[in-house]
């Protein structure tokens, strides 16, 4: 296994596949690849050198990087190349500019903290992590369930989807609870001291990620740029018939019960049973994003080529 | 001292206020007079009897009761009358047009849970909390003085403000965290199961309050209309501007950098600085209001006619 880049995911992505594979790291800053080889870790002297021989190579460096790696990497004899960004249409379309889209496997370790760097890389990290592994029409699915075995061997379930379908709900449940955050923040702040004083739990939660570092929220926000404005374009039609109704004074309560039965189903879900899948069957795309689409996750690939997954149940 | 409705704050208020005054109870329903008179409070043959001979009334029943219950209790000899409910310019228009404004001092206690009624009640609801207190142009400020004796003898702070400025701040910190939870739960929710299993704490946090039940928050807001879709012009402006920032891929950092500096702004003010103000001085209603908006309390109201404040230091 080769692991490029070893900040804080690659770093623990490295350290917990290090128990049970050979893994050969690479970083492009000399201070990372000097903390890395004192902890133990094989470091190479490239990223092509990294990859070289590999079964498998975790491209975890910053978004920007990827554009010049995935070219230099598409002449090495690595067959598996999987990422693990936080938005998943873009690396794909590199991944193609590049040669490699059905060589390629995007993913998303659904893990981090506010740290950053190898210094704060840890393997509990990932620990029950929920990692999205994207299936497009032109991933090879041999790829696609080595990236998985190697996912769910390291103590993550795998949500199968397609880098589009990813990025809508990444811009759903992170972008935009960022944006929201903010917009809170600069009204009740627009408030006053007064506003401020009698502030309390429902704008102290409601506020909470616009706390993050904003270089942090801006790029979570800016990567995933075109779904997150389309996204906004229903939040603020929601909010535009809410001030409407405020102003013809005719009772919020339908969409008060709208948004409650929304976050009640989010909070109480469907209690899970276990599923198998054939991942050698014919229809295996089809099932893997059917599995995701309901909200299920791959548990861990058997050596027979059963996929043990875990769905709602209806 | 005099209680009309003994719901969970009108009961809370008499029970706490019990501990040092002789209070007098009332309310509509008679299980509650019931469980008041077991909970050893003097309970009144109706709410005219109950303020008959009141130093204060306070009136903690349902919104909707105040506009019969105000031109009742205006015959009378009670000579201070306060609300606790938690919009402001309606109950002083109501107290108004009842020809009692002067005596009237609008406030609101910011505590409350989940939960309802008399056998919710506790007097350590109140422990420490903001009470907001208005300052009109008109309340007479002899009986505003009586009310925040009252209030600071019971362990809260009083927070002045006009009635229109509570009800803004009100919007900001309470009504709009409401609102943007709805649209988030809804715009998740939107998103199917797949986003819902990839959401994790920034969605978990903007939504919590969305499962408060949507009756009490459609009250919140109905009750706040004006204000509250004044407020939402500025919220939906921001987000209109985030949208088009995204679209143009512009970089949102400007926008996050701004949202994060409220937000430490609320989360770390300045520390607060002992300020005494003449309870007698010719300029009180101003200096109070003044207090308030710079995020300041009165937190005792000395026999001397000394008010002990604390306000940020600058």
């Amino acid at each position: 296994m080769a692991v490029v880049g070893l900040g804080l995911i690659g770093g623990s992505v490295a350290l917990r596949l290090g128990r049970d594979h050979e893994v050969t790291g690479w970083d492009a800053d000399p201070a990372t690849r000097e903390l890395a080889a004192a902890a133990g870790l094989t470091v190479a002297a490239g990223p092509e050198d990294a990859a070289t021989g590999a079964d498998v190579t975790v491209l975890a460096t910053p978004p920007a990087a990827l554009d010049a790696l995935l070219p230099a990497l598409a002449g090495t004899d690595c067959p598996v190349l999987t990422d693990v960004g936080s938005v998943k249409a873009p690396v794909l379309a590199a991944a193609r500019a590049a040669g490699v889209g059905s060589r390629f496997v995007g993913g998303h370790p659904m893990a981090g903290t506010e740290r950053t760097g190898f210094a704060a890389a840890d393997p509990a990290l990932l620990d029950g992590a929920a990692w999205v592994l994207c299936v497009e029409d032109d991933t090879d699915l041999t790829a696609w369930l080595r990236v998985a075995e190697l996912v769910t061997g390291a103590g993550c379930h795998v949500v199968p989807c397609p880098a589009a379908d990813h990025d809508d709900a990444q811009a759903r449940i992170s972008g935009l609870p960022h944006l929201l955050a903010l917009a809170l923040a600069v009204t009740g702040g627009a408030g006053g001291p007064l506003a401020g004083a009698l502030a309390a739990g429902s704008y102290r939660d409601g506020t909470r990620v616009a706390g993050s570092r904003p270089e942090l929220v801006a790029a979570l926000c800016d990567g995933n740029a075109a779904a997150l404005s389309r996204v906004l374009d229903g939040t603020l039609a929601w909010l535009d018939e809410a001030r409407a109704v405020l102003r013809a004074e005719a009772g919020v309560y339908p969409l008060a019960a709208a948004g409650h039965a929304a976050r009640r189903a989010w909070a109480e879900p469907a209690p899970a049973a276990a599923v198998a899948l054939d991942g050698r069957g014919p229809d295996l795309r089809a099932d893997l994003r059917e599995l995701g689409a309901a909200g299920g996750a791959v548990h861990a690939v058997h050596a027979d080529g059963t996929l043990h997954c875990r769905r709602p149940a209806h």
